[in-house]
């Protein structure tokens, strides 16, 4: 039947992980076809690659509707992050944030999605590889769009939920960045990240790149690594060269810099929470009512146990009930399960949340000691906790096994390298060519007035 | 035809609804088979209990995304509890909201949702009963999760919806008991609460038991009581042996305690109204599409009308446009609707909001009268308006008739002394034990600076 | 292939014009019946017009998804409006915002529904018509609702979207007369608008009146013209008769009145985009894979080269990277791809989402040049950017020609002539008898403690 094959190729070029090749195949030989009586005038039509336009148009719903989930993470990030910082940078951190998307996207539709998903040639190397400019997208003999693309989704709403993931690459770094770095910096570094860098890594795994074709290949169900830890490793990269805040480690003390708004912080981590149903659950590729039911349950549990952990970890070290790393805990578990969301039991999603929760406080502690000046611990959270949920298919889970951590741990440290590596190339030059930093004043004053010319808030009452 | 009966025993078990068994019946009986021609290849499989695949993956979409809809209800009692109270409470009031998710869902997982779901054999009295620990989700031959489950969602599905369903009653009671609770107190009534009580008592209707067993069983789609009203009156309960806010109740006045931010109230509201699209709609158990549109009909109409009931009630009481009488009449005609949404005609559905609307402004006046301090009119907008919409399925809509109005009082009267008594009881333990209240100290200055060490809100410029 | 016709006929069916009225009988009638084996017992029903239940099921449930994402709009438009306005009128904007949507919803049931989908009469005029009031569901033989009323959603989904974007249309007018208003004049006129005047409007081209009826019917998609534009003429009306805020214009200079809170500003216009995916995905009034996917792409890359635009043309004008400019430029874009959202490709969308970007900063500085003081820019938003979004359809996408750019123009000059008049009429009686304008002592102390009792923030701390 031509179109398991059509299925299977297309699979292979964008789906989240080998073993969910088998499971599409599976869904589609299981369904019959809706056209049953074959004398009737349509009989004809039937040879050619029939698409089931209903399971299409399901899985396709689910599919859009996780796209807009995770775009709601980009406003989870926006104010998490206006939260976490000081109150007179808020607009600075709001405008990286809102750009952040609107840039993502455009670079993300002209080539990030072609340097992504390039289909790579049998015998080439999966390093790199390049579609095209622009979004071609398939049509049929009539003009229309051609549905056969793919079983479970179009071609439009692959490129959406591809490019959302890629703007949240960016956002990540803005905040562990937050109210030192240069804006103009901060923007030419993430058109290269967004553009460039985080789509042709991301080729090595969803693109059917070297890590896919790896004889054990890496899994990375959602992007442990592919997107959290990306982001991580880009972000301490910049941390490194940018420096401290003014202020911040004296005498050697961490001095505290009080966020502006708690309840940001909340509303924040909630919806980006709730984003994560869709970044997880889109990730299935289709609407299969076994898997995306699963993988919102493993969601779900490894971020509860997450916000547990993190209470615990701070009760610990400060002993204060600590929101902040109840909801720095939530976040961890959530990047935790996401490179085995669909592997595992919900025990494991537990226990996968509550180390990242636990782990993600004494990570940030961490990076205080050695003076690694990171806003919101999105280094911890995305990087650290993106290591330990992607190490963690090797051990948890239908897959695990000697061969797969292996291949884990080549994963990982892959992403450790390069991403690492590229984001400081770049960084450091910037660093030496238009500077990466604010003068003094500029940052004492805050940001929000010298390059925005408004305050985040105007709270004054005339009476 | 197997499933017909699987289906019917199991809706019979988990629907909200006579009305429901038959609907869904009805879809199964007029959904043909999509494999037609017997003689082909799959014949052999038709021999087998079929699943209607494509029917479940839809109504699983929808449920799933009905199940994300209720987890935003929790931020958004988070944030209108935060902006109703204090600014010296807020990271409290948010500490607690965020950890009854976290705690809540964990809980579920491992017993509350075997307790509410106990499938009570026959000639049990339906009181108490327990299916086991963890999720043993039901697997087929081949061990894959066995899709037989149910015709409109999977296992893990029903876990998870009803899993948020649980975490929506403890967070009710976080706002009334707010600015003076002991945090380890509340966790440990919290614990009991979505632990046991809950799901025991929830096991009494929608797990089957002797509340669904009566001759004329008490009809509560979505929770009216059995989620709402015992939400209110554990915090009923709480509140009593609690005591009013220090400096509340003056010489006969009541003192006003202005919240910290009427933004966030608005978008809590907001947010609940959106999260009850779900709750609702989810509730329905499938996308039967006349039934869930219907349902989003009746609540977004009582919604509206509940926020104009708010504000007649809040001008003849107040003489002024009281927004958080039209915010908690929104609430109040939500609750109000909850019970009966997919029996009402938009008219119906219109009066009962309205009522519920009005009601629920002098009933926190009432309170208020008997200096029981509910600091966001929790008791008033899930207590009394629970019981206003519960008792109106025995009055409006296609079930109104005396002997549904007796098994609703019966309903109603149950929730109302076992919630009330149970939770008097385990708060009174406690009060007697490791004490419930902060001290007059730490109430006067806050609970953030002393349980938390930080402040909700730093929003201070330099400039 | 018979149902890969049904599909191609449906998708020419499928815009939101009024065209939907007769196409949605034809649909019902060229549906192929999924049953095939006419020898079965089912082969009696076969008579009759036969649904085709599970496609329904699938387009209804996104259907009613979009119908909760417009929902959301309507706290999106409430916070972006309460963080661009003075701390002093929070309470207030959030006032007339939360009861816009209460009362539109409740107006809309009773006879906005009936007015703006009358069903016009063969040689009727199109201007006006009415079909009742409340909300007569059409019923089969049985009394079930009739699911053969739409291919693509039900009875009560229909009402309950439209009555969301009925919603949408008072609240633009709210944000542009903020801080001075007279509430009880603005929920007079706002009665009139959503009662009467959007409905009938509405009719002409999505109830299948004269402008539906040209030759070349007028084409707008989700309401670039009737909602956004109609909005916006209606702001302009009541900003001329109100006057500019006391202190706004002084000595031939703007002053600044900074608004209360960048965040909320940021969190409004997120939710307003993410709303947006279901104002056009859902416009598609079916689960069309093609099309809602095509639809969500070109909203995403409109409003994210609209954001760009706006920092292109707020950096012109102003020297500093203006978020507010940035967050106004996404929401033109926005506007200004709804008109013609399935019609674009992506280049088109980006231009169309740039250009509006960059103009609604000029219109907002020419604006302010007249002195008409629009507090959020209402009217270069959604007045200004909603005619050129419905022109472009004449000059790109797949509709683009002279016919159709002159009906287009019609239709812009029909809506900016009748719009403007009629709200200017109404307007200018209330100000004769009533009055409109608060007293200058309310303006400069703030409508919230005047009118609401209450502040909008009460940020203090005791220690």
């Amino acid at each position: 039947m031509a179109l398991l094959e059509t299925t299977a190729i297309l699979d292979s070029l964008s789906d989240s992980g080998a073993a969910m090749i088998d499971t599409l195949t599976a869904v589609v030989a299981t369904t019959t076809p809706v056209v049953a009586d074959t004398t009737s005038a349509e009989a004809a039509v039937e040879a050619a690659p029939a698409v089931d336009i209903q399971a299409l148009t399901t899985s396709n719903v689910w599919m859009l509707l996780s796209t807009i989930l995770v775009f709601i993470m980009s406003l989870g990030f926006a104010v998490v992050e206006a939260g976490f910082t000081q109150a007179k940078n808020t607009v600075n951190i709001l405008f990286k944030n809102t750009l952040d998307l609107c840039i993502g996207l455009i670079t993300y539709c002209y080539f990030g999605f072609n340097l992504m998903y390039p289909g790579f040639e049998e015998g080439s190397a999966g390093l790199f590889g390049f579609a095209g400019f622009g979004l071609p997208a398939p049509t049929d003999a009539d003009g229309a769009l051609d549905l056969a693309y793919n079983a479970g989704y179009t071609y439009w709403t692959d490129f959406l939920f591809q490019g959302m993931f890629a703007a949240t690459c960016a956002t990540i770094v803005s905040g562990a960045v937050a109210e030192r770095i240069k804006i103009s910096a901060y923007f030419i570094f993430c058109f290269f990240l967004v553009g460039f860098i985080y789509p042709i890594m991301g080729s090595w795994k969803w693109g059917g790149g070297w890590l896919q074709m790896m004889e054990t290949p890496f899994y990375d169900f959602a992007g442990s690594t592919v997107v959290h830890s990306a982001g991580g490793w880009a972000a301490l990269a910049c941390i490194i060269i940018l420096g401290p805040r003014l202020g911040k480690y004296v005498d050697g003390k961490v001095i505290d810099k009080p966020g502006s708004s708690v309840p940001l912080a909340v509303i924040g981590v909630f919806l980006l929470w709730m984003g994560w149903f869709g970044f997880n659950g889109g990730s299935v590729l289709s609407a299969d009512p076994a898997l995306i039911s699963l993988v919102c349950v493993t969601t779900a549990l490894a971020a509860a146990a997450g916000g547990i952990g993190g209470v615990i970890g701070g009760y610990l070290t400060f002993k204060r009930l600590d929101l902040g790393m109840a909801l720095n805990g939530i976040l961890a578990g959530l990047v935790g399960i996401t490179a085995g969301a669909d592997l595992m039991s919900p025990n494991e999603a537990i226990l996968i949340g509550l180390v990242c929760g636990i782990v993600v406080v004494f990570s940030a502690l961490a990076m205080d000691k050695l003076k690694l000046d990171d806003c919101v611990g999105a280094v911890s959270v995305h990087g650290v906790c993106g290591v330990i949920g992607t190490l963690a298919v090797g051990v948890f889970g239908s897959l695990a096994g000697v061969d797969q951590f292996i291949s884990q741990l080549i994963g990982v440290g892959a992403y450790l390298v390069v991403m690492f590596t590229a984001s400081f190339v770049i960084f450091f030059i910037l660093s030496k060519t238009m500077g990466v930093r604010v003068s003094k004043e500029h940052e004492e004053t805050g940001l929000d007035s010298h390059e925005h010319g408004i305050r985040g808030y105007t709270i004054v009452f005339d009476n």
